[in-house]
């Protein structure tokens, strides 16, 4: 019996499982920050979710707009990044942001139901604003960024957003919009979303200043050479007052014991170089070099990936065609509903 | 000799006419203040440019978020108001801006370009902050819209931009726009726009008080009923020191006089009833009898073509559908002439 008509309906997967929205800013290659906080998160969504991946290049102008073309470039970079990482395109639909019209119709709709004065109160927009030192200077683009995020994560009806715990005011302004807008047509029309807190605590740069950033020249590529792997552990901030091996050194607030933590397959090992660095009579060169050896293990099936991906710029840029194609299908899909939702003339 | 291949190429009349771009709010169906000051404009324009009439459904939201379901009605309303007063579909593009996404994508694009205290500082918004009272409550979109203006301007290329003399700083938002653009992409990608000011005074409200709003209640509609236009001639406010027909009487701010002016086709009549009733022994209700005569004359034609195309609900509509289509290539066009001139990843 072959004739599908006469078989009972079953639900494919994908519709009954949630769906998962997150992606990155275009601004520069991800780096061991975003594997360790969320890239390793979004491998084990492919399992459980229907994941969306978003290469956020209209976000990133909004801090980037003096380099536009900068943002352009880093697209097939990062989709390079994710296959490499063990992203699966099959499972993960990978798209641009600027590419998909309903992201900004969407916004355009939610600016007006979103006051200046809630925009100026995010705490995450405050800070940011002070460290781009942008003052009286923020572009209106940047200040209405968070709604911009209500856009892409309603666009695509995503109810799990996996994010780090600085991003939970994004996600509470996105349910406000929510809430605003069903209530407006009167039907939920969108549903609200929910942060996906990874376990991880954040991984910090390796100047120990604060989190790991590309922009601030703390950051280990994911696609590092071996050598700047080393060259970036060697660098790494420690304890400052941790002078010969036999002193007692911190642990805590060590840049190369976070790394240990977040990336050793070995935490019995780790345990122990904690207790011995902690009594004293360890040095920092031991732990460095296990840290180098962990770090060189972690990295090289990635960075081998990579580039025999990028041998062929045809594989990135059609993982882009192909997912930024299906991506348009749904959330024009969804701007429509909300259109209709709301009673606006459609055409 | 009929092979077009072998005739010299000459260009249509459409190629190297400017283009002109403006529009309506769809708030409320269009009034006697909309035809004085641009609608009679716009059908003038329809013999030497390329026109473009945008039914601003977005716009709208801006400060009617709150009954989009209006909003969403009044965009069939103002095509019949258009029609009715002799715009020819066939050579302007009526198009419905919530339907064009390149205007959304090019909002956020620009967005990025404006500092917020730019905006708060723009005369236009700030006055209309205030009328509406929004105070601290301004919705972003709302305090954006300015922006927006100049993606719906510069998504069609347009050069020529009739608006009123207050509209004014709202040209200069957009070639600020367009200038920071193109030194970015280090091309000309978008041109300059040029404001078209109509030589009509701005029309006041029946009551005096300001221009003619239909928010205000101080509107006479394009489709009023001839009972309807003699009640606001009766009730219009003329000069209130003029008690009897053989006291003096004051022209100016003379609402009355004003419409005379803007309307009635025999100048001489207008200034030689200026005379007696400045020098006194003219009535208030003689004069007024000559306005309802002058509207009812005006307006009589307008109110029949309406109904007449009102009858069929697919006229209107289908001037719409056909509208948004053309306009949909053309600012979808421009947005990814942008996008590519900026150096953005192309899908």
């Amino acid at each position: 019996m072959t004739n599908a008509d006469s078989m009972p309906a079953i639900p494919t997967t994908d519709a009954v499982r949630p769906v998962a929205l997150t992606g990155d800013r275009a601004t520069g290659p991800l780096h061991l920050g975003h594997y360790a906080g969320s890239l390793r998160t979004r491998v084990a969504l492919q399992d459980t979710h229907r994941q969306y991946l978003l290469i956020a290049d209209m976000q990133a102008l909004t801090d980037t707009m003096h380099d536009p073309a900068k943002v352009g470039r880093m697209a097939d970079e990062i989709v390079l990044d994710y296959l490499a990482v063990g992203i699966d395109p099959d499972r993960t639909t990978i798209c641009l942001q600027s590419a998909l019209p309903a992201l900004a119709e969407l916004t355009m709709l939610y600016l007006n139901l979103v006051s200046v004065a809630r925009l100026e109160r995010n705490p995450t927009v405050k800070e940011e604003i002070g460290l781009r030192g942008f003052g009286r200077a923020v572009p209106a683009g940047f200040l209405c960024y968070p709604v911009s995020q209500a856009a892409d994560i309603t666009a695509f009806r995503a109810t799990a957003v996996p994010v780090g715990s600085d991003q939970l005011p994004m996600i509470e302004q996105t349910n406000e919009i929510v809430r605003s807008l069903n209530r407006l047509c009167g039907t939920a029309v969108l549903p609200e979303a929910r942060a996906v807190l990874s376990g991880a605590a954040r991984l910090p740069g390796i100047d120990g200043t604060g989190k790991m950033s590309k922009s601030r020249g703390n950051a280990i590529a994911l696609s590092a050479s071996p050598d700047a792997i080393s060259q970036a552990v060697r660098a790494m901030f420690t304890d400052p007052a941790h002078i010969r091996a036999e002193d007692p050194g911190r642990v805590d607030g060590n840049v190369v014991f976070s790394y240990l933590d977040a990336f050793d397959p070995d935490a019995d090992l780790v345990a122990d170089l904690k207790d011995r660095y902690r009594r004293g009579g360890l040095g920092d060169s031991t732990v460095k070099r296990r840290l180098d050896e962990v770090l060189q293990e972690a990295l090289r099936p990635i960075r081998e990936r990579r580039k025999a991906l990028a041998a062929d710029p045809a594989i990135p840029a059609g993982v882009l065609a192909r997912g930024t194609q299906d991506a348009r299908q749904v959330t024009g899909a969804v701007a429509r509903d909300v259109r209709r939702a709301l009673g606006l003339r459609l055409t």
